[in-house]
């Protein structure tokens, strides 16, 4: 059986790459992020979602020591206000942390070297690409490039990042993870983690409407 | 004034490096980094040497979360044997951590972005090569690409990632570092991390061979 590496924000996009990976035939070895991020409860969900999904083996990772390296993003940086409105929008830079995906898809490399997987899924999608630089399908395929040099003679020779999602939408994510039974009511989305989504941040907006426009009932409790 | 982040292990090539970015004229950020390495105390080193080099900011960022996920080295796994001997040996790949330096790139990347530097200077060499496939050219060739694409908006356009002891000898580094000053006597090289340069592991050997070969006198102690 296949291993498979997924990095597991304990979100959606990333709770449905768990579930694909599962559908591919893969054993699942998941990976998540203290980074210091404002909305640490995403990493609970993440447990319980790796939990449920039947993990061989569930690693959360703590990286706040970069914080104060990266501390520009409203993400990571209390002094910020983490901006509300549509998740397009210009402020939403305010949300980029510099480099933090391949900061953590490199200590993913390194995890999935270790098992020896075939592959390392992420959850990135279309959606991401307008403001996060390091969510675009040519940084998804420099990745994969590096990956396979930087790890030679130690990585599966088949080795791929998988980014099954960088081209659709998240209104199709939450189509497919509706048919492959993933359990959204155990994701979390809110940049401001609080008790409850508060449905007014970019992530929040973004979640809402995916829900809406792919048809499948949304299970989210909303601070409205 | 440009700004040069270098990633300084505290060993003679980072710290030629660090003394090559200074003679290119840029203003000096040093990164370090504690990756629960048994030879801890060439982070001291890296300290003395970013004071005595009049770096402007030097961080250790603590990466020993990652330890258990990447600890089939004998570098961090204090189970297994340093191996002895010559450093091209096959023993010595058990010195290898599964995507080590993209890890560390990664958080100096990062850091670089949020500090506008205009360069990243790592310093890997030829004689790196046959043991570790991120010290390769190659490896070096993709990281530049990957910097740019992941953090496109954020990295200065032209920032670039320098090398500038890839493609040369230890012994030509120990050359050109005694003719730009570099205090060696302030860098640790030994995996055994004991009070002195134990003088048999396959960096020490590494170490006295580039002095000696370079014409150099070798400040170093050691423990024979």
């Amino acid at each position: 059986m296949n291993k498979a590496v997924v990095v597991l924000s304990g979100g959606m996009d990333s709770a449905t790459a768990l579930y694909q990976a599962k559908a591919d035939g893969n054993e699942l070895y998941a990976i998540s992020f203290d980074y210091g991020q404002r909305h640490k409860k995403e990493l609970d969900y993440a447990k319980k979602l790796a939990e449920v999904a039947g993990v061989k083996e569930h690693h959360i990772v703590n990286l706040t020591s970069i914080t104060e390296l990266i501390s520009n993003s409203s993400l990571t940086n209390k002094e910020i206000d983490v901006p509300e409105g549509h998740y397009a929008a210009e402020n939403m830079k305010l949300t980029v942390v510099p480099n933090r995906n391949m900061i953590m898809y490199a200590v993913a490399l390194g995890y999935a070297v270790n098992v020896k997987a075939s592959s390392m899924y992420v959850g990135v999608h279309a959606g991401d690409h307008a403001i996060y630089p390091d969510c675009r399908p040519e940084f998804i395929e420099a990745l994969d490039v590096i990956a396979k040099i930087a790890n030679e003679g130690f990585i599966k020779k088949d080795f791929q990042v998988k980014a099954p999602f960088v081209h659709i939408s998240k209104t199709n994510i939450a189509k497919l993870g509706s048919q492959l039974g993933v359990p959204y009511e155990l994701t979390w989305s809110c940049y401001k983690g609080r008790d409850k989504h508060c449905g007014k941040c970019g992530t929040c907006v973004e979640r809402k409407e995916a829900f809406q426009l792919a048809g499948v009932v949304d299970p989210t409790q909303y601070d409205l």
